[in-house]
């Protein structure tokens, strides 16, 4: 026999629904940030695509710096976690080193992930401005040490690990500068091969020292 | 016995003198937009910054805009003809490859080809900022053809030579967003290193493979 069951949301789900919509905001924002840029979208745009009124949008986002923010802020985030999740594993270096990368390539062609080079911080408030930058940093960090590891087991040649980490970081940025999901190309064949010439570089290796992915 | 000599300078001397000074006021201005942007850069700081009065500063350029367009099409000009000349020279392409990139890295740390990348065409009028990007994608095209005649002539890796020069791209535009020439590393250092990880990658090598710089 089913359950009396309330015609109103419990608090948990009326949360949830929430929560779904406002990612729903960003998200939109997101592409159209990524698309016609930041100055050129209004929120007018946002709530054009996602078939609702103005006051709709402002009842999940303060304003479109906000928005911005928040799109920024869940790009680095994912990155961050991602990156992190990926060097804590029990790995070599290496091996970590190249899903880290890959998995950021990833993100860096999505939404929130492109967001983060097109759009960028600068146009922030600066106390949120420098949060996010804090949180770049860490991702830098985390790549640095990673390099730093795969030095110290021998799998990765000498080098300074913040130019290392400075070039990964400029590769993949790349990624989210010219990505169109409609190019000839998909993400993973792009993540793959964009890894692929940093960890074994433009020259031919013999066949039996050509790690391959 | 001295020749009789006229005080007044010949028009060749005379044009080579305005085009010095034309050049010093487009590499202060270069200097200006890298260290705190395009649109924060006054025709005024420009003009004190080389101790002249603005007057002096239009009898060398229109405005502002056409500074911009100046500077970076001297950076991009520079770039194509380093990129052009080292191309075209006798020798395996990989070499070509790694010296092209090494110029570029270079011009991409000084004042014209660092505004190429911190100020960039986006803000130049539509005919001017095509012209510009049509130089760009000339770049993109030489290093195009130096990877594909570096896979066919067997010393470099088969791979997408499109996004192998977006990588190499991407690393190099870098140089020129971080770089500070009071930082701890010369640009030498630097572009080496970037070649050094593009053209070896960072896995470790056998000392007998990895071909040195």
């Amino acid at each position: 026999m089913a359950a009396n069951v309330s015609p109103w949301k419990n608090k948990k789900t009326r949360r949830r629904d929430r929560e779904v919509k406002r990612e729903a905001v960003l998200r939109a924002a997101a592409d159209l940030f990524n698309e016609k840029g930041f100055h050129s979208t209004s929120i007018d745009d946002v709530a054009r695509r996602l078939h609702v009124t103005k006051p709709t949008i402002y009842h999940y986002v303060e304003n479109k710096d906000d928005i911005l923010y928040q799109c920024i802020r869940l790009g680095v985030d994912a990155t961050r976690k991602v990156v992190g999740e990926v060097a804590s594993q029990k790995a070599p270096a290496m091996e970590r080193l190249k899903s880290a990368m890959r998995e950021h390539a990833r993100l860096a062609a999505r939404d929130f992930g492109m967001c983060v080079i097109r759009v960028g911080e600068s146009s922030l408030p600066a106390e949120r401005r420098n949060r996010i930058r804090r949180l770049r940093r860490e991702v830098d960090h985390l790549y640095r040490a990673l390099v730093q590891e795969g030095i110290d087991e021998g799998s990765l040649a000498p080098c300074d690990p913040k130019l290392a980490s400075f070039t990964i970081a400029a590769a993949i940025a790349w990624i989210s500068r010219w990505y169109h999901a409609d190019g000839p190309l998909s993400v993973d064949d792009i993540a793959d091969q964009c890894v692929d010439i940093l960890m074994n570089g433009l020259i031919k290796r013999p066949r039996s020292n050509r790690r391959l992915n």
